[in-house]
């Protein structure tokens, strides 16, 4: 007898017979006697129509009355999942975010959510209903529509989860859980029964896109068990949790993420004085660039070489005003990459463990891959490389770690 | 400087382009100097399509489920609409009806407005903005989404122009106004400039829909100003007002109602004593057919004959229904014709004036058409004839009573 909070995505309620799968598991949960709260999205390309109307009127949308509208799509599904509830014999009751009541701030489309009413929720279970909440909106406290930003759907069910005190939140989507790496680069990717909220973050903010980012670090804060379960195949997924202390032979890598989304910019000879790295970043992130890496050397000759990342779509624009920037500071040269790859291994265990850093670079280097960057947290190390080692760096990293599934007596 | 309602139905809404050209002539309004709330409703279509979502799960959707999906529509069309008139900069914002907030009594899909706070509105509107309310629904005091059931979108309109008090009521349909009758059967059909509530309620339960029955009766009540324009055409179209007072001249007849949707049943030769009416009607309505004209002659040898209409969908089933009950009743025989047609005329001139019915009858005769059933009200007189006589029958009514375009200088 749990309270579990479950949250289904576009793709997994993206037409009447999946709407109907979906009331059949959450039926199956509530059989089984536990108190259900069901978050769930738009169906799915139904987000993109109503952006389309939008857009037929105007480019950029008034984003009071672009909330309005979009979340007219999680306002469908609530009705078509609660009718097919019912009809199994199921109780339930929907609730939009502003009926539920989820507070938000008033930062349109990309709200924060700032308090839950539960009673309605706690009243309903009581009663023996089923819940099913609207993902992804709320109201303001002038009673505004907002809506949280795109996958915001998952917010609203580590927030349900957490103001509900639920023992876990469960995510499904059209994967079966959270994997030591991409399945599709390395075949031997087994998925992880465990992993913590960092190396979750860690795994998710370097392109392991299973879940929003912003809901891990929600879930992490109030320590919300989190679970990352396939809508379509039945299986225990991945259980995302806090670090246990004393969990006996924790893996030093619990997954090596990748992304090819980047490329690389660096000012050669810069003047080696105080100021110049925001001198030079302080342009792009005006032109609203974002940076990830930044690498900067020890000088010489009281110069320096300074070394960025950027999401490759930005490459030419940033390249464009770095080129200006890099003139007005009296630097050589600037030179640019847009075929480069980053490559970074996850795990908590590396803090207690030590030549991590090293056993990655042998690796790397015994395939014969150059590392162009190097950066490092607690517990990740990324690098960049060339894009054409992707692959290959993966793969020998993935077996490195010890992560292949054939290593491992719990690997599918 | 008025304030003014303007509903606007799916049709007029349907598209992005007409959306545009609904926010282009509530902007002339507006530069005019007045204040404007404008309602509107789905996006034609849009609601039809809810409702297949909801039957693909079950054939009755639950209704408190139902109005949640429904209640999308209107909400769309608010946040489109707002947009276009923001982008032509004309200050807008949206509510829907729960933001309004209109609130209803519970019954789900066909709920009656309780009371609407008008606050938000008052304040929009003092700030320069028009307000854009989504119509068709409301909440219940628990919060619940309610809608009015279909059309509702007029009634919604009326009762914001009686709650805020406004100079008139604007309901633009895809027609221009109001018609002495219906232009298709008679070419010299004219636009009314003026009917009162009683006449616009006799001609639209006849069969005249330009407008929801629903709100012409409660802008009569709060004596709210409606007025019947076309979306498309620019037009002062028809003013549906209070009957005034020394009014010159009113005309006795205003116009002709028919409508081809009826069937009759006769009871030959039932007992002539109490209590026979409910007992022949009593199971036709509790079989939820909804019972039209009724006529019981004076019997002779004890016994009479009892005819009344219904739907011609409902026909056969009150045929069977109405054989077992005949039998019962100890009656000779049943009878029914599903190829008539009722033609009423209507206007509150009657009632100070004598030989209408006679002038009726009169014309009805030298078109050589029978006339099988009659019934009147104090500002109508409807008969039944044969189905092949309709038109006949309404183009020599047209021209008896003067309502011929030709005839009247203000006609169009």
């Amino acid at each position: 007898m749990a309270l579990i909070v479950q949250k289904f995505g576009g793709t997994s309620v993206g037409t009447i017979e999946r709407i109907e799968a979906v009331a059949d598991k959450v039926k199956r949960f509530r059989d089984e006697g536990h108190d259900i709260v069901v978050v769930v999205s738009a169906m799915s390309g139904e987000t993109n129509r109503l952006i389309a109307l939008a857009k037929g009127i105007m480019d950029e949308p008034v984003p009071r009355e672009m909330d309005v509208l979009v979340s007219t799509g999680e306002q469908v599904t609530i009705a078509l999942l609660s009718m097919a509830l019912i009809k199994k014999g199921c109780p339930a009751r929907s609730y939009t975010g502003g009926q539920v009541r989820i507070t938000t701030d008033t930062a349109h489309t990309k709200a924060r959510i700032q308090s839950i009413d539960e009673a309605n929720m706690r009243r309903d279970l009581s009663e023996g209903r089923v819940v099913v909440v609207a993902g992804f909106q709320g109201v303001d406290e002038a009673g505004n529509i907002t809506t949280l930003g795109r996958g915001g759907s998952d917010t609203t069910g580590v927030a349900l989860a957490a103001a509900l005190k639920a023992d876990e939140c469960q995510i499904y989507t059209d994967v079966d859980g959270v994997y030591t790496t991409d399945p599709r680069v390395v075949d031997t990717a087994r998925r992880l029964d465990r992993i913590t909220f960092e190396e979750m973050i860690e795994m998710a903010s370097l392109g392991s896109k299973v879940l929003q980012i912003r809901s891990v670090e929600f879930a992490g804060k109030y320590n919300v068990p989190l679970r990352v379960l396939s809508s379509f195949i039945d299986g225990p997924g991945t259980l995302i949790t806090l670090e246990e202390d004393g969990n006996m032979e924790q893996p030093v890598v619990s997954g090596i993420a990748f992304n090819r989304d980047e490329a690389k910019l660096t000012v050669i000879g810069v003047p080696d004085v105080p100021g110049i790295a925001s001198r030079i970043l302080k342009p792009i992130s005006d032109a609203n660039i974002e940076v990830d890496m930044i690498v900067q050397n020890v000088g010489a000759d009281n110069q320096t070489d300074f070394t960025f990342t950027v999401h490759r779509n930005d490459f030419n624009k940033a390249k464009a005003i770095l080129t200006e920037v890099a003139e007005s500071l009296g630097a050589r040269e600037v030179r640019g990459d847009n075929k480069i790859a980053k490559v970074s291994i996850v795990g908590v265990g590396m803090r207690s463990h030590a030549g991590v850093a090293t056993k990655m670079f042998a690796s790397l280097s015994e395939e014969g891959i150059n590392i162009q960057m190097i950066s490092t947290s607690e517990i990740k190390i990324s690098v960049v490389i060339a894009e054409k080692y992707l692959e290959l760096a993966v793969r020998g990293l993935h077996s490195a770690f010890d992560l292949d599934a054939d290593k491992n007596a719990t690997g599918v």
